[in-house]
């Protein structure tokens, strides 16, 4: 199996797809897509790639695994700007249900910020993580929490503050809820059962719109 | 015009391409791609716009505006992840030239984590911010910067984090030295005429890949 081949079969995996239904999508043979998946000598074209990219809900780019390196953002700023003040309910509903977002804590090493997978639990940012691992240090702490959106189409974005008391959570009923409501895990797979809850104080946010 | 046509003519904007030259890439008359920019009411195929998002290297989501109000990392965590600590020149070749990356500061109001638009210069991270915004404040103190790229295709990413002094960059052949080098600006536009850099002490980064 080569790189593309290995990419486009993580994503079927990911978004729940047989081979057959991403086919289907795709307007192409099953037998076809499996050729592509399993042989690193498949060069499929172009054509075929963007809709088998769009079947996957993805670019070509990223099944070519091109850019994965770079960071975000390298276009350059729009020609008419605006910065905008997002109200707390605009928040609340990007903050939506779960994604990636990020915690600032204070290490021995000095500041750092850090990517959790987080859920939003009864209006609380929850994550799991490890004892030993960086965001479980932000417990015991005013902690910032932020999620942002990079348009790369537009040189826009928003970007959305969340600022707390960050505590543990060691009640196991109350674990056992965070589980049962959390709609995903972390990324980072291993042994990571320590919840860190965020009570909301206070959330602002800020859009960069392009007029 | 339409939504979907401002995206398009701004992404054409983004990318220094003339109305003629995307409608070449794409395979299509530049007449029909100027129908599409300029009439709320049409309304393109599938076909049209995965060929139209290719030629504008990005999605046919990001042109229909989907998903832009969500933060990324929606998807489940892979079956088989693995996390690997980047060494420091992998971590500097990450963090690229420039983009949009995260700075960690401490405000009137709490702590915060604020998204800027940096280059990186002669081994530092800078930025250009105003005086009475937010990341102003990381001057004089040890800051946190992160930059990360989060793979939704694959639910993989990476991070990487510069810790260091930053200061306020006063001296100006040094702003000018700054501003010559640095490929681009805040996209929130404005005022922003304060150069802040961040000296790296210590580079981290760290990788989930999926096996």
């Amino acid at each position: 199996m080569g790189d593309i081949g290995r990419r486009i079969a993580l994503r079927r995996q990911q978004l729940g797809l047989t081979r057959e239904e991403v086919a289907a999508r795709a307007g192409t043979a099953p037998a076809y897509l499996q050729y592509v998946e399993d042989k690193p000598a498949a060069a499929p074209g172009t054509g075929f790639l963007l809709m088998l990219a769009n079947a996957l809900e993805t670019t070509v780019a990223e099944l070519r695994g091109g850019g994965a390196d770079l960071p975000p953002g390298v276009g350059r700023a729009a020609y008419h700007p605006e910065l905008l003040e997002l109200d707390p309910q605009e928040c609340r509903a990007r903050l939506s249900t779960h994604g990636v977002g990020r915690v600032a804590v204070s290490t021995p090493h000095g500041p750092a910020i850090v990517p959790v997978n987080y859920a939003v639990v009864d209006g609380a940012v929850v994550f799991r993580t490890a004892p030993d691992a960086a965001p479980a240090l932000a417990a015991g702490t005013e902690a910032a929490f932020e999620v942002d959106h990079i348009d790369e189409a537009l040189s826009q974005g928003w970007s959305v503050l969340v600022v707390g008391r960050a505590e543990h959570v060691t009640d196991p009923a109350a674990i056992q809820h965070l589980a049962d409501e959390a709609r995903t895990g972390p990324w980072a797979g291993g042994d990571r059962e320590l919840w860190v809850r965020i009570a909301p104080e206070r959330i602002t946010g800020r859009r960069i719109q392009v007029r």
